[in-house]
């Protein structure tokens, strides 16, 4: 009964990660539980707080078993978490009481359960470098292609000066690269597991619980914590901040591409759109409109998990019960938004005709700054600014070129240089390769 | 591949509520939208836009197909809306390309998902209407049968004065109560076809439009709305903060149901509580703590609903999309947050033995008020006050009841009536009998 | 030490509204305090409850003193609220003891400072109404002016048909009528006092306590409420939701104007904008622009004041904070937004050059769907639809008009009308004309 | 005319962090506007870029006026920005036109005020640092000398087991030692300089933008960039979504105490609290409400700062506006959250007797999971457990303490240690030691 358009089968070749959805549904779910059950049992062996026999019994069924989601479902509903069911369960299938007696020794349904998530997390993390890298190097090939493509910036909606498309693209591209950095970091304070108790304290594993701990997160390949994270959720909220970052960048992108893909622009051309059930020339930018709906559903589900740091005592229900509402759906956003942008700007294409119609165009009052800065190396600048203002408002009367203006105004200047967008670019193609170095460098 | 926990077959018993679900899955989604094509297929047809035979081959066959909702995927994850493939795979059924011709005629994808989600919103009104009604009865019977139970009241987590359990009930409903009243203006402008075409001015259905979408919204029981509202999803947004403001009010009534069965306090027995998976005596508060987190999480969908007015232009795919997102899923949580909380209510448990304890505990500083009330009698009130304030702070340093320590220094005084809570309870009772009469009157 | 741009001398003429700041000034705040004592110690003599003498000297002085807001810092910030200090300086100020011990006689903080918050936001309320009249009779200005001028309408950011500039400025105004139309019964929610005692039922008020919460509602003119509000925070919250949605509709006018007013597409003009500190040339679109930040800002506002709604046990302290931090932004945001608004939308102009010019570039694609409704007179629809679709394919591909290719292809055709926008509006003109209608009828 | 609580003279003691807010006032803004143009005259200058006179004036000036922020206000009005108002009023104050016609020669308005802001985020980050250090140390301090304290562990607002005050002061120290850890690599990210010119690409700043670029952030002390930031806010939204982490942490500690101080629990002290306006004995716990408010309100303004990485184009005036409103008050919130917290912290005193208490009340139900451990050495595990379930019970029924009844069914056994909270505290005083030892290692 999937009632989110994530679950849908209508909308999940829109919507839908596979690849992410892989980790957080019911099955993986279960499973990464039943991988920390049979690293605990061994561990525990290793140490000799629990039986061999017994440990390699329940390492035995862990490693084969499926446990019906459903089945779970009642326990699930009765006790507000899986655990205890899941237990149940995995006792039952291992067919001899006196082995099964050992599954789950001294731990607590959120050293399972956090755990679990942490290994689903890791891959998470892989799977999102790894498209990180692919927009990245899209966007590196954009700038690298277009790095002295003249285009008009625009600033609060306007044309401001000339630049180039590859500065363009190295600027979207910025803010992605400061999160591949910061990854580094932010995985080992993620990548943790869990083992302490009902209560924190690991009364209940005996006296070697530190050495039980470190052993176990080895088994899983995970850093060990000595102060219980059961009420630390500040590596959850981190990274969902930083998934957020990520799908912000990437509407941001997807908003220029919708400001520069409008035809009465037409500077970029998007990959072939959605149709419409009504008009037989629609070209809907459904890829460029669905990153910025995931961002803003994003920033919902981050504001989610941030709301969950709140969590009292303990072991907090009610905040721990929101985080499993939010955060597979917000490794899902931005999972699909990595999805879609790297299939979007793979395929994006510069129409430099456009641009340099668009630079003219407006009365070329792009090149307003450059005419005032020339004229500043003979008048004073307040005065020089003054000038170019007044000319502007002639160019807008007068429906000319403002440069044309200026040379009438001012013959002996030669104006030839500032009406050549080339000569306007500033460092822009200097950072389009800058950042290209950078991409390839990671 | 259920990747939330309202999809999940682990936590559906938990977090479901299967009535709301129902209305909300890929099946219902698409049969909504064969009802709208079939109303508008008969309507145009009593008014002689398209062939009486035509329409009569649409309402039959949308009266009897299911279509899978698989099969739109493709098309849906090409065009960015499911109604072009519906569109097509419902005229591919109906096996006579003549008649299937006018499927759909004039109509566009948002006048058909708009009309087929309020007709499905409609159902979901009278269910949490329905709900409304069971808390709320739940409430007035807590509310009559308490009336004059005397608890402390708390303000700033502190004993404050006495009051009644009664009118601690009115109080959770009222909120409750004003929704209620409220639901009738918001149905009448939730519940409206829309019926515009493709860029709201209905251009391809004719010059009999207006007739022709009154008449389409009549057969859909609906109110039809002669300004297009594609872009005014006012209403959605006033939906979604009803549905929330709902599930505020019983988020409040379970964190005071935490707070007043922590064991410590005694004073609300809640029904049978969430087992643990290591700890053989815990009762967790499931139900209670289940209630925050929907709340929670309701007011994260909320703010997405607001955001998504920003709907640009004549039609905007991001920020309707971003309404398919949280849509359904706000609707599941307040929804599920009614099933809860009447499930809790109806077997919420007072405990009077406690309330009484902890009235007197605490050296019975919860007739402070009282006892500088009757002391002004005598005194200034300032004085009175600032006297009471001395007494309290002897109390607290010789541990010793308050009144006692009144009635030492003013035995002229008689103490008697102060020190018994049903003395000291206002019109608590009066409230709590109140609320329960306007309940009893919906 | 102003710390925000609403407070900040630097930013006032851009965003602050100093009609809705006066309400929420400390002068302000103060002052509705100083009333609503007034009031209460006139309605408890009229009943008996205090002396008469005391009474009329309590009304005196609090109409005519001033407290200095500073006076009261040391004590709010000691009992984190103002009330206690407000009460000791009023009594100080009275100068004599006796009389002045009557002061707030069996009221609570919460009482005085929820009912003068009332005050004030009844006159919001008045301000916002008022405002909004202005902001939809420019919009039924623009409406009626130009109910008939072509534009193309742009759906998923693509021309998509004609319709109306009259029939946009309809769509943009129906969410603003549906809010006016709404207030009426949130205002009867909203206004009401609150005179209920520390724990709510009034126990230090006596056994007339309704009938003196009566009186002190009928001498404020504000309705009394039979069960006590303070944990009952709904009617803020819908006036929160309420405001934001305001402010929302605002935003999507405000984006609207900047996608139209760029310049390579040219339909609007907006009032003369900001300069640049470089470009002489610029007028950025800060009026535009700045309702966008505000809604965003609402946004924020609003959630907070949703989530104020978990108002724990008798009186919460954390959640009525949060009410101070967010609800007087809230009022500033919206306020400010519809005085930019009423500016922007009085001085807007349309351009019906560029809107004309628009509808014949980009090949006149927007006549796409009238051509393949006027071939489906001719061929099946769905045949119809995919020729139309070949059309548009060569128009793009031989960058001709669609209409020539249509005429070629189907020369018997009469296709003049197809290509005269006039002819393609719909009821857009209706629309139009019946917003401007149902504005005037206010 | 102060509108929010921080600015208010009424509220200022409670909520106003003035050294903060003596970073974010107008005269900090401007200050830091002038030392931006003072700097950046200096190294153009040293560069040749501009007249060597003209940047010694530029310096001079800029090191002593001060400028009045309303002389700003009809400018700002105007323009939506300061900086043109600012950059003209600068001029005017040098007295020399020539000289004053370099000023602010090459940059744009957001160069200015972006660098400007970090050099007042750079003081923030260093308050915020030492004020964490003050709430760790405090936090240390208690886990050191209570590492040891027993008391009860509540998970999901029950009883656990037994653990020690030491530990949860850890638990609530460990997510604010990751954010001290964290902030090296956040500051690297935030603390950079801005000199990009109107587009990004330092057209006007000439050929040696890029030594300029660097000259000035060196004289600055600040990083320099070489991809314009323009656009990528993602280290503001990095830097904001770390102060709310911070604050969830101090908020959860917050509720903790309110949770821990309830005089039916009375397991910690708080510092004196809050007076009530009518109840003579209230100590309301002002500062832990605050902090969850600080919070709350937080979490608003960063959900904002997030939605303002949605920056389109080469400027975005509109995303821009949005930072003004929230980052100062977030910065405000996360200050202040600091000050409480470490006034809260260093006054806290838990209660060992009631500790103690309230470990054997409730039926010393603590207890069962270690008994059921006790009894897994004689039975299987899950009969052992069932067992314990049955006791637990029969503990409740019969109102006894649980540990009476296991030694009256298992007599054999020896129950005193397991009645011993001391000896069931497993790791928590390790976990105690070990977090105040990483805290005195900073």
């Amino acid at each position: 009964m999937p009632v989110t358009p994530f679950d849908s089968k209508i909308y999940r070749e829109l919507l839908l990660d596979a690849e992410i959805a892989a980790r957080f549904d019911e099955a993986a779910e279960i499973q990464s539980w039943l991988r920390v059950e049979a690293a605990l049992a061994k561990t525990q062996a290793v140490l000799g707080i629990i039986p061999a026999e017994s440990a390699a019994a329940i390492e035995k069924v862990c490693g084969k078993v499926t446990i019906d989601p459903a089945s779970l479902a009642a326990g699930t509903g009765r006790d507000g978490i899986p655990i205890p069911a899941f237990v149940a369960a995995l006792r039952k299938l291992m067919g001899n009481d006196e082995l099964a007696a050992w599954v789950h020794f001294g731990a607590t349904t959120q050293d399972v359960m956090d755990t679990g998530l942490v290994l689903r997390l890791r891959e998470v993390c892989t799977i999102v470098e790894a498209r990180l890298g692919l927009v990245l190097n899209a966007l590196a090939d954009l700038a690298e292609a277009h790095a002295e493509l003249p285009l008009a910036a625009r600033t609060r909606r306007q044309p401001a000066t000339p630049t180039s498309f590859g500065a363009v693209a190295a600027a979207w591209g910025a803010p992605l690269l400061a999160q591949l950095e910061s990854l580094s970091p932010l995985r080992a304070r993620l990548l943790r597991a869990s083992l302490h108790g009902a209560s924190g304290n690991s009364s209940a594993l005996g006296p070697r619980a530190s050495e039980l701990r470190k052993a176990f997160a080895a088994e899983l390949e995970l850093a060990p914590d000595d102060i219980c994270w059961h009420t630390d959720r500040s590596s959850l909220a981190e990274f969902a901040s930083w998934l957020t970052r990520i799908c912000g960048a990437l509407a941001k992108i997807a908003e220029d591409c919708l400001l520069g893909a409008a035809p009465e622009v037409g500077e970029l051309k998007l990959p072939a759109g959605g149709g419409s059930s009504t008009l037989p020339h629609k070209q809907n930018p459904v890829q460029a409109e669905t990153l910025v709906a995931l961002f803003d559903f994003a920033t919902a589900l981050d504001g989610t998990l941030t709301r969950a740091l709140l969590h009292r005592q303990q072991r907090d229900g009610a905040a721990w019960m929101l985080e499993w509402m939010a955060l597979p759906q917000l490794c899902l956003c931005s999972g699909r938004a990595l999805q879609i942008s790297a299939a979007l700007l793979t395929r994006l294409e510069p129409e430099p005709g456009r641009m340099r119609a668009n630079l003219e165009g407006a009365h070329g009052l792009v090149y307003a700054e450059a005419i005032s800065f020339r004229l500043a190396d003979e008048l004073p600048r307040p005065e020089a600014q003054a000038a170019v203002k007044r000319l502007c408002a002639e160019a807008l009367a007068q429906d000319r070129p403002l440069v044309d203006l200026a040379a009438e105004k001012y013959p002996h200047i030669d104006w030839q240089p500032i009406a050549d967008p080339a000569g306007q670019l500033g460092d822009a193609p200097a950072q389009a390769k800058s950042f290209a170095a950078r991409v390839r460098n990671i």
